[in-house]
């Protein structure tokens, strides 16, 4: 307990002491300890070194590759070597996972977060922090909430309705919250509707503990602090960076002043100290970075996703083939993004080097994007061409402003792709783009991301068929921007950014519109292929046999899709709400089972101001990709009890749409019809156009109607007896 | 003046002594006097009939027509036959016109309504009240506002940002309000974010009258008042339908509990009496039914919309070509939508019996939707095959759920099109119909929307070429309707609907997501042709030569688009600003003048809280229809003032941009740089990633930051020193 601690103490607890450690407090015997980013490696500042560079570290793939893997399993396996480092270098917290949603591909720290799907998200990000969270390190969920641009990140406010924060923006954050339960919450620095999420108490008190249960501590991001007092009462315990005595104080201040209650202060100040006690309960540990290297190198392997593949001119001969090289990234491997992620790596695994020592054949290699014609001379005369192109930066701070490649990567693909038909693309970037105009020049795409230290090894692992292709998209590749459903609205104007699109985010929106993409979400090639049989099923646990048909063992990564047609919400034709990531051998049939969680049916009522799980028989889509379904399974699901009670402001066709109301009602207007015949409101009901009207007429309304066959003095008995 | 009334006459004075009428107040002199339904006829409810009934009178094609014929002069022409048909009628006031935009093209009402573009619709509805009130009648401005949808129409909160409320949904009624001064604006049954539109006071009082300058009354929509003391206190008048015995107490109430203000109730006791005084004035006259028949049937071939018209196919000959008649619609038209507007008319034509009055050659007929193999039979004995097609109703009350023909129309047009290759598909409709999958199989296909009791004389008169088409699209014809902007979110669903389509409304959307659409806003074909010459033009006046290239008269639409290519706010690439009807004769060029309003260039800036015209270079498109531009004259418009003054909560991005900012910031950060030396915001300033994440920090928040260069001390200086 902190009670012992003065309220300066108190105070001094719930700021840092510098830019990465929390204040100490001697004579409580509580240490400084040490937060610091993440997510994707342990970047701890060099001591005298400046705010980005960092002590060597393994640097594991981004979200955006991580995420492309689709498996939990990878990502424990992550969170635990990222557990060991922290150790390593005595940190007790890391700074991540990243769950916000990719609401726009432009935004400029979608490398960093996972997917447009929050299922997706929240399954995968789960797995990290339990794997951090097994080492005694504490994780930081982030960013919380809504944060899904850089453009004006500190002050825009996320215009968004409740029903889509609750079902998109806040489900990742939910599944990871009520699953492992982050030492640490990391709020935003945005504002949230008009409030800052540093302040904003239904948040970070109401959402977070009150419904979630949430028993960890909310840290600010760094500088989202724009008022101690408001803060904390909001709910936000640790504000950095520090040290901020100014802070302190006025927060002294205003206990004494009886502003704020003491106990709030007291209660932050608690969590800090929890978290303090529970990171000195760690032991120090060390880490091997070659284990670590090829743990980076696995997970590499497992993201990239094949796109296209035509004639199967992947995967590469390890001999006999002569191969050309292209694109200075080959070289300078593009493998992690800018900002407060960025690490200093224990090691850096270029693909020139690995593809040099896949294949016994000549690899000649051209940088290619400030001479193309040379590098289309190296292509000419080999018997295939790699072309090494990307994303020029990506970087916390700043979105994108087009989904194209650069002029130069873009003449380098075309002058290659015209001197050699066998041109395979090599991607390195952190969120997609376009694969327009040049798709359709070349036989094969290797989707290669951001992928970490170890990512040019993976990518010749993929080459040369060592690692058979699994990635799966986690985010739509759209034809052109325009056709995204945030294009009209990103990223807003003046201190605001509507999220116009709603729940329609990503795949939802496309699927919605029926606009064509380039490549869907779920979408993946392996060099094998997979047969889906019959999917059956009980309750809400679905089998489908999948055979892997050809002749080289591979994974298959099945998506489960739910739909409810005729809901009585508006509901995006298809949600992900279930997959499995299954190794199948050559020849093998594997039974996959795939559960799906009733509360995950559950849409976000307005009215009722709680989740309910309508009655009525779902759709399972079982597939490939989001549109690529091999098999359909349609399961009634009992629904919720979820009677909106009657009230004045009800209208006419919901109180007859009400058994209860129904009954009422029709006999109140009976008698009025019967006594007064002729009158007004009887002709208009007589009146079937008339009736469609009323219909829509809130019922205290049409009992304030001259003739009305119900009274402002009938009207509280009705609603009495339609709710008993 | 009211003062001599007493509390309770006054009360009584704003609500209705019936649904139709006024209460009069005999002491003081005050009749009662009649508002009736509109806008497209004189809707008198006939004594003893039902809501519906009406005495006859001239039902005018109703405003999806009006609006086509893109002519303001006729619209004023209406206006006058509509006043002078109240003054036979003794009606005060006539409830229209409807111009609230077409948000979705499933809105039940969107007959009544004009366009999905707010200043075609604003320049013909300020006509048609000119000339209404040129008669010393009254016209009703409705529905004020945002009243897009009839599903929850009595309570659905239309959730709008301001900038799109004020640029789309408000803009056409202050078009009205300013240039017409209508005798009275009818509030909106609908919420505006979230408050009722008759309790709304920002929209009532401070939009409506402090800065439109609004003079005349507010009336309710019928039962759109919930509360009468809290719309009285908002700025509604007038209360309709009454009596309303006990609301009017509850004035008098409010008024001697000293909870509303007596000088409010007295100022809209005065209101409702001016309009009672003014409506006095006026003489009572007669109207030639058959002139004003004659009027509607000009109109109506004036709104015609030539959608397609491969190999000449129209206009038909008036002998020697045998034609099939197909569909009951040309027996039996459908003239005019349901709901309060519909009107008992004094004569009804038929396209059939106008077609056989037309030539001299064989005319067949057949019903054709019960029995389309008999249509095709007899299309198939006839030289032309006309297909009578379009919507099975459209209706106040209620909103379409899809944009197809009924599918019995399908069958016909299928078959008759397979039996005949020279079909024309005559449409009726209040509201756009795909034109898909039908399109490609027919060569021509007329607009006819609802033409009003004239309706079928117009279509003879189009197409036997006695008119020469000139109506233009006045909304966009979709290819199918989830291309549509508004479709994610219409009608919205549990009391809400958000506008997350934004400004983004009908061929805005389309144009900035590059969408293909079926025919275009603005689109129209002629009997003749029309080449454009260069525009030139001073200022914002702009002049275009057209020549009529054709051997026949004919009528073009000049367009004006403007854009601000590298605007500081989302804009959609066009908007239309301008337009001109002119008559142009075969083998004559005339020279097109339009006038752009430098006033319709301001966006609503949301942080100054006004209008601004930005400084630039804008583009302004002169074309035949949205997509069909044949001229494009970029001029330089000189912006309104508009600096948003430096704060605290400003970035050191906007700091930087302003140039006395950028003076006053520059110097603190030299001076900081040059004592601090090694300081952690030096070393950050040094680095250009670094420098890019601070541009978004607001000041102050960089003034809490250990070692920054501007501190809370220095901070209200700076601010004072940027701002003088």
């Amino acid at each position: 307990m902190t009670s012992e601690l003065t309220t300066a103490e108190q105070a001094a607890l719930t700021s840092g002491s510098d830019f990465w450690q929390t204040t100490g407090i001697a004579p409580a015997g509580l240490p400084a300890v040490v937060v610091t980013d993440g997510p994707h490696g342990v970047r701890m500042q060099a001591s005298g070194g400046d705010l980005l560079a960092g002590v060597p570290a393994t640097c594991f793939p981004p979200a955006v590759a991580t995420a492309s893997t689709w498996d939990p399993e990878l990502l424990r396996r992550m969170g635990e070597a990222l557990g060991d480092e922290c150790r390593a270098m005595d940190v007790a917290v890391l700074l991540g996972p990243g769950v916000n949603l990719k609401r726009s591909p432009l935004g400029g720290r979608n490398f960093e977060y996972f997917s447009e799907d929050p299922i997706l998200t929240g399954v995968l990000a789960t797995e990290w922090v339990r794997g951090v969270q097994s080492k005694g390190v504490g994780a930081s969920l982030k960013h919380f909430a809504v944060n899904s641009q850089e453009t004006d990140r500190m002050r825009v406010s996320a215009d968004v309705d409740e029903r889509t924060l609750r079902e998109m923006y806040l489900r990742a954050f939910h599944r990871v919250v009520t699953r492992a339960q982050p030492w640490t919450v990391m709020c935003a620095y945005n504002k949230v509707n008009g409030v800052y999420a540093s302040e904003h108490h239904w948040l970070l008190t109401e959402v977070l503990r009150d419904e979630w249960g949430f028993e960890g501590l909310v840290v600010s991001d760094w500088g989202a602090v724009v008022d101690r007092v408001a803060s904390i009462r909001a709910g936000l315990d640790l504000t950095m960076p520090g040290p901020d005595a100014a802070g302190d104080q006025q927060l002294v201040d205003a206990v004494e002043a009886g502003t704020l209650d003491a106990a709030v202060l007291r209660r932050s100040a608690d969590r800090v100290r929890t978290m303090v006690v529970n990171a000195g309960k760690r032991e120090p540990g060390g880490y091997d970075a070659d284990s670590h290297h090829e743990l980076a190198r696995e997970i590499a392997g497992r993201a990239i996703v094949l796109l296209k593949n035509d004639g199967g001119l992947l995967p590469l001969r390890a001999e006999g083939q002569t191969i050309a090289v292209l694109g200075e990234f080959a070289r300078t491997p593009r493998y992690q993004g800018g900002g407060s992620s960025q690490i200093t790596p224990t090691r850096l695994d270029d693909a020139l080097t690995r593809i040099q020592a896949s294949t016994s054949a000549t690899v000649t290699f051209a940088e290619g994007y400030d001479d193309p014609d040379a590098a289309a001379r190296v292509a000419r005369g080999s018997d295939v061409a790699l072309v090494f192109v990307g994303s020029a930066h990506e970087t916390e701070g700043a979105d994108r402003d087009s989904l194209d490649l650069p002029a130069e990567h873009l003449a380098l693909i075309e002058r290659v792709a015209a001197a050699n038909p066998n041109t395979v693309v090599v991607l390195s970037n952190g969120a997609v783009l376009l694969t327009s105009p040049w798709e359709s020049a070349v036989p094969a795409i290797v989707e290669g991301w951001l992928l970490g230290q170890a990512g040019g090894s993976a990518l010749a692992d993929v080459l040369f068929g060592r690692v058979n292709p699994s990635g799966r998209l986690a985010e739509t590749i759209p034809v052109k921007l325009a056709d995204h459903p945030s294009y009209l609205d990103f990223p807003g104007e003046h201190g605001h950014v509507r999220y116009g699109e709603g729940l329609h985010v990503g795949y939802r929106g496309f699927d919605a519109r029926q606009t064509p993409v380039a490549y869907p979400f779920g979408f993946g090639l392996s060099y094998t292929t997979f047969a889906y049989g019959t999917p059956t099923g009980s309750g809400l646990e679905i089998t489908v046999p999948v055979t892997n048909t050809g002749d080289r063992d591979g994974r298959e990564v099945v998506q489960v899709y739910v739909s409810l047609p005729g809901s009585a919400v508006r509901r995006a034709p298809r949600e992900l709400k279930a997959f499995a990531n299954v190794a199948i051998a050559a020849g093998e049939t594997v039974e996959v089972t795939l559960h799906v969680d009733r509360d995950d049916l559950a849409y976000w009522d307005t009215r009722l101001n709680r989740w309910v799980v309508e009655d009525g028989d779902y759709v399972f889509e079982v597939g490939a990709s989001s549109r690529d379904i091999r098999g359909t399974l349609t399961r009634h699901v009992t629904g919720d009890e979820a009677r909106v009670p009657l009230t004045e402001e009800s209208s006419i066709g919901e109180w007859f749409a009400d058994p209860r109301g129904a009954q009422v009602l029709g006999e109140a207007f009976a008698t009025a019809m019967a006594s007064a015949g002729d009158s007004t409101m009887a002709a208009m009901a007589a009146d079937p156009g008339m009736m469609l009207m009323m219909a829509s007429i809130p019922i205290k309304r049409m009992a304030s109607f001259p003739g009305s066959p119900v009274t402002a003095d009938t009207l509280e008995k009705l609603i009495q007896a339609a709710n008993e």
